[in-house]
């Protein structure tokens, strides 16, 4: 059998390993929504996993990850449970340790186990703990990798490559654990360029730079001031903006000249992506880091973003299924 | 395929359109409930839509919707992902729109997305925005469409028709988003005449007041003092009390007169039926609009009411997975 | 057909009558984890109860309980719908009564309902109104049958028999449910003897030591001091320790003496076994009742424990699902 296929960093992606779920992901989309037989693919995709059973703990509030997560799930027939809001609602809140709670869920034997933790290192400690494989949905300002399986995908599906790149990342750079991963991965793919725009104290962190400095082929600029999107958009490939997670530890709120007006998007190329991970912040739509008019711009790919994911994690949670590793091996 | 069979408002629900959903709730729940071989009929049913997938959108709290819904679901072997207290927990904590999280959502390629929201028009606005068919849950003081099917299904099965008849509503007229809805559908039938109980503050909206100004056959009155209720009861046929809907904005509680004892009760025909959509409250039952000993009532008929609900919304979600508008056309 | 076979107190459960559930907890354990068709019995069990339905009532947080029902239902491909914080969040905080609500989801026509609820008593008012069974899953400081299942289960597992035992209770032995209901099943086993150790404030309550004091053949004494642990642990057969239940109404908090450190659990002889119902505290590692490095000691069996609640509750509900009653008749 090997090892436990845990997903828990994207440092290991590479274009090529990923390769295997990008592909499936593609086709699963086409099975369950552009075939004509499409609602009988989903009856048949829906009888492949019975008796199978997946548990999603949620220490944090999640939306998209938990609901993509758990219509994957019941989409490949699966039974689950799920905890939301773990930290205040369940034993969390009782003192109990994340080590005892995974230790006590795997034995109920289930199949799979989707973590999302309040602090880095959660679904490491827990996949250190268990044999049931680990699916990291989020550590705190750590990592996020199977939405990293989702966003390059929406890269290589809408640019045709994850190579050869000029992306461009813009807003809290420190506590967005997506761009963490995503860095992970497009760091290894040949001749990429990074810019980061960023106020000093959302930018990226010392671990990433070293690991940039130490990569050949990659170049990268840091920007602190929002005036450097002038230059660098009609150069930009991707240009990929988060929020400010102010529920990671984010000290400070991103000033709103970080965000992208439709004035900002039209500085990108006719080819170009806008990529958010998602939730958008609009409680202040003057201040969102995504004005409101930008929703429909004709290179905004959230929606696109976010639809690839849940057919990322339905392709990653069907290899575990299958006993398979999620990252292809190397023959 | 024409129209996406979305359910926003009871507005346009008529007697004869209705009739379809109210024929195949009966017909369900006498197979789940009273045929010989009703689990088997349950196993069967559970066959019919293995791999369809349902997303639950509460943004309020909810009982009977959410698991009247959530067992419907699964009693056609749905697959489903659910969010309750969405407003506190998921991503609209961190200022994510409607319009955002419902269009993530489609992306996951649900077959319909049942939705509560604290506001008026939200489910309108979800449906404006997706192709996936909307039901409408309760949007606050809005509507209630599928509530106000299992009420008139109640009230067609306990008292053989929708026309023709005296209705007393006596509660939070204002806020209460079932009362809305039932009287937009019994409104259209002939001869039926309503008493309105309340008391100035939440008493029935102007719109609607306009609304069965403008309809000939219809006739009302309203009362602002439970008073009344010794000269109206007596000719009722159906008498349907609400509590004060704090919970959606109501500013005053209804003081104790306007409640229902024993004595009330008994003012009512032999014929005649008592509704509460529910909850019920009893947080002081002295004040509880309806009086504990109510509930043996021979007149009360809550809890089926609770359970045709139930069967009208597997019917309805039957529809909507056989592609079939909801509402009867006209051929 | 006879009586619904509602499970609310462990009083009535005996070594005998609970036969048939501990056998075959222990067959669905090997059939799920051991057996080489493992995945293949999985898919079967889950096409077994295909359209029957549970309803799970959670009034109090709860992690363990939850979780293992909401996987056992999905086990036996049964449907659900589960209400976490049932006290804040739904319509019990409208003011809605535990007797509206269960006689509400009785309509929806489940096949069981499972309840933990906050106060002494609610299993048994919830199974005075319906026809459905109820499982009650905690009570307040009252019972937890179907846990006592799993934890009678892992003494006759580990130690071949529930007679002629010698058990020490240690820890809240007031406000927890689980030490209630396991020694409504150990004193009614031939020659067992219990030692009970705690502070005066959350010493075993009144009527507990009125029935022990009735039966002959059964031994116990009270202990206020933790140096008795000396004493009794070298003869002890199985030491059960819980937490403070503080969320339960428990006015103190056990102080840092009651806890079982590597020096303590040395104290107990080769054979016999540590356990508790978890989950331990840990929010101050120094004062947690289980020190952490007691986790892997060797008489340490917290988590087979927690599997064996699992998989008696499988049992449970599948003699449920198949109409025969959870304790074995009389012949």
């Amino acid at each position: 059998m090997g090892e436990v296929p845990h997903v828990i960093t994207a440092a290991p992606f590479t274009a090529v390993n990923m390769e295997p779920v990008f592909f499936r992901a593609q086709e699963l989309r086409k099975l369950r929504t552009e075939d004509e037989g499409r609602l009988n693919n989903k009856r048949e995709m829906a009888q492949a996993y019975v008796g199978r059973q997946a548990v999603n703990l949620f220490y944090q509030e999640s939306t998209r990850t938990r609901i993509s997560f758990e219509l994957a799930e019941a989409a490949w027939g699966m039974g689950k449970s799920t905890t939301t809001e773990a930290r205040k609602f369940s034993s969390a809140s009782k003192g109990e340790t994340l080590a005892h709670t995974v230790n006590v869920v795997e034995q109920y034997d289930p199949d799979v186990m989707v973590l999302r933790y309040d602090f880095v290192g959660g679904a490491a400690e827990a996949a250190s703990l268990v044999k049931v494989p680990i699916l990291n949905a989020g550590d705190g300002p750590g990592e996020h990798p199977t939405q990293a399986f989702g966003d390059s995908l929406t890269i290589l599906e809408q640019l045709g490559r994850l190579d050869n790149l000029r992306i461009t990342f813009m807003g809290d750079l420190r506590f967005g654990r997506t761009i963490r991963s995503l860095v992970y991965i497009l760091s290894k793919c040949q001749n990429n360029h990074f810019d980061f725009v960023s106020t000093p104290d959302l930018s990226l962190s010392e671990d990433i730079k070293e690991l940039l400095d130490s990569l050949p082929g990659i170049t990268y600029k840091e920007h602190d001031h929002v005036s450097a999107l002038t230059e660098v958009l009609p150069e930009t490939d991707v240009f990929y903006v988060t929020r400010t997670q102010t529920n990671q530890g984010a000290p400070v709120l991103l000033n709103n000249q970080f965000r992208v007006t439709r004035a900002t998007a039209d500085l990108l190329p006719q080819h170009a992506i806008l990529l958010h991970p998602m939730p958008i912040d609009r409680s202040d739509p003057s201040r969102s880091e995504i004005a409101p008019e930008v929703d429909e711009h004709p290179r905004a790919r959230f929606y696109r973003q976010a639809g690839n994911c849940f057919y990322a994690r339905m392709a990653i949670l069907e290899r575990i299924m299958e006993g398979k590793p999620v990252l292809e091996q190397a023959a």
